[in-house]
């Protein structure tokens, strides 16, 4: 690796970090803990002693690193380099953190938020390669990333990409962002997983799945799905309504972007083909008839290194040249 | 005007034509029918006249015209300069117009769908000047044109940007293009008039409308809206539902793109303040909480010379270098 740029995934229990060559070759990804009492000033200083320990793993040396790219929970101001808070890392409101990681290791930083930098790991070196992609994340809630002309898509107020909260269902349920009927309310693991338990306790409908509830407390998307697989019925209408939604979530996105692929990423895809087979079907009879809609929908393939990756890739655009 | 381009809006009655300089300076426009029974070469006959003519009523020479951009009704095989039909002009199948516009004039020439041309025009001298837009026009059905870092979004099979067919309503009215629920269902002059008349019609619903419609036979958007200002409660519920569907269009089109302006147009947009109050307001009820929605929503400001205006722009982009 002659030159590289190093991307780091800055999450709320660990902090990943992995150096990528002009040739898109990753080296071996480093892991470590994420600071959590320290506040902005511990994180800063543990990417620059996870930047330090992988340049010197790799061989490298420090002049061969262009820059080094970090991808962040948000809301962050982007442009500016700034995190303005993250909720699983305390002590991180309106920390300058590019600064303050490029002074400590005197190479230029750059900030993206950790699903943007996702949909461009994915992009480079993953399952959206060579073509527009949208990246859907279908985890906690449902994050994305829009890459364009191999650019990601911020938006003019850095508010842009928020796919999780187009409106899936007027009317529909009360999302945490104060909308109703957002696609994350219906596609996300958890918020599928919610509203099953929900259906459970408090409208009493029979369900194998009051077992699991009573057993763990709660369910969750595998639960679900191993459930319907033995024959649960609300167990199988909660899957393939979130399905659908998605379904018809994919069809407005072919709509607005006619993208070359959209990428699915995070827990429901590790369902596989329970999850693929379903949503082909109902995107098929949910699309137009004009004629057929050429975007392909893939499972992401770079599983948790998207993140670091895509990081290095924001830092390869913003100082490689690329 | 030193030099200029010249942008063509071919309709099924007219085709118009204008000559824009490189400071955006419109000259006059011209109007000319379009001939309806001479098929390819008769369009192609009649634009190279008309533009002759704009070339020597506006004092240019030939040299000065460095091509001209030709916005039509498709669908079309943009970059290859193919209509690929034309509902509205019979004989335009499979015409490779570009190649028969540049070779009778000697100038080159590009093809761009009329939607997106109208929003390019919007976006380089009207409503949208200097950011990022969409355009939603609100006529027969829901026409679109996004413009992001001063270029049309073509998608990459050329078939993006059909923000009329975005599903608003899972499994409502039944479009023309097979899907359920499109947003041009609900947020058309003709698609809410058409539905208004059948809620009387079919359903028997008690309306004053239902002279109108004795009388003429069909009602329109402005005969809804009048009827709604005069008191009748059915053609207030079907205005205010056709605005609340397009508010949560414009919501969606902020989540994915967040862009500086959404531009409205079309026979809607004539009922000025009585579709901007009720739209401004369903918007705010169906928009996050997260933060206010930096986005402006305004009518588009060429009104019929959008088209031909962004047809220049598109020649602009295409031969002037810009």
């Amino acid at each position: 690796m002659a030159k590289c740029c190093i991307g780091i995934d800055l999450g709320g229990t660990f902090t990943k970090f992995i150096a990528v060559g002009e040739d898109r070759r990753a080296g071996k990804p480093l892991q470590l803990p994420t600071p959590s009492n320290k506040g902005a000033e511990g994180v800063a200083a543990q990417i620059a002693a996870g930047v330090r320990q992988v340049v010197s793993s790799s061989g490298l040396a420090a002049e061969d690193v262009l820059g080094v790219g970090i991808g962040s929970p948000g809301p962050l101001k982007i442009s500016q380099g700034i995190v303005v808070a993250t909720p699983n890392i305390p002590g991180m409101e309106n920390a300058p953190l590019v600064k303050m990681v490029s002074e400590r290791l005197g190479i230029p930083a750059a900030l993206e938020n950790d699903a943007n930098a996702a949909a461009l790991g994915e992009y480079l070196c993953g399952a959206g390669r060579g073509g527009d992609m949208v990246l859907l994340t279908l985890g906690t809630g449902v994050g994305s990333g829009i890459v364009l002309d191999g650019r990601i898509l911020h938006g003019r107020h850095e508010m842009g990409a928020e796919l999780g909260h187009m409106i899936i269902v007027p009317g529909g349920e009360l999302c945490g962002c104060g909308q109703r009927g957002c696609l994350e309310q219906y596609a996300s693991a958890t918020f599928m997983a919610r509203r099953t338990a929900r259906r459970i306790r408090e409208e009493g409908v029979a369900s194998s799945l009051s077992k699991v509830l009573q057993k763990k407390g709660e369910i969750d998307a595998r639960d679900i799905n191993e459930a319907r697989r033995a024959g649960d019925k609300l167990a199988a209408e909660m899957w393939d309504g979130a399905i659908r939604c998605l379904a018809q979530g994919c069809v407005d996105l072919c709509r607005v972007f006619d993208p070359d692929r959209i990428v699915l990423s995070g827990g429901m895809t590790k369902a596989g083909d329970d999850l693929m087979a379903p949503l082909k079907k109902h995107f098929k009879e949910l699309d137009w008839k004009l004629m057929p809609t050429p975007t392909d929908i893939a499972i992401a393939s770079l599983g948790s290194d998207a993140g670091s990756v895509g990081a290095a890739g924001v830092a390869w655009q913003a100082f490689g040249g690329a």
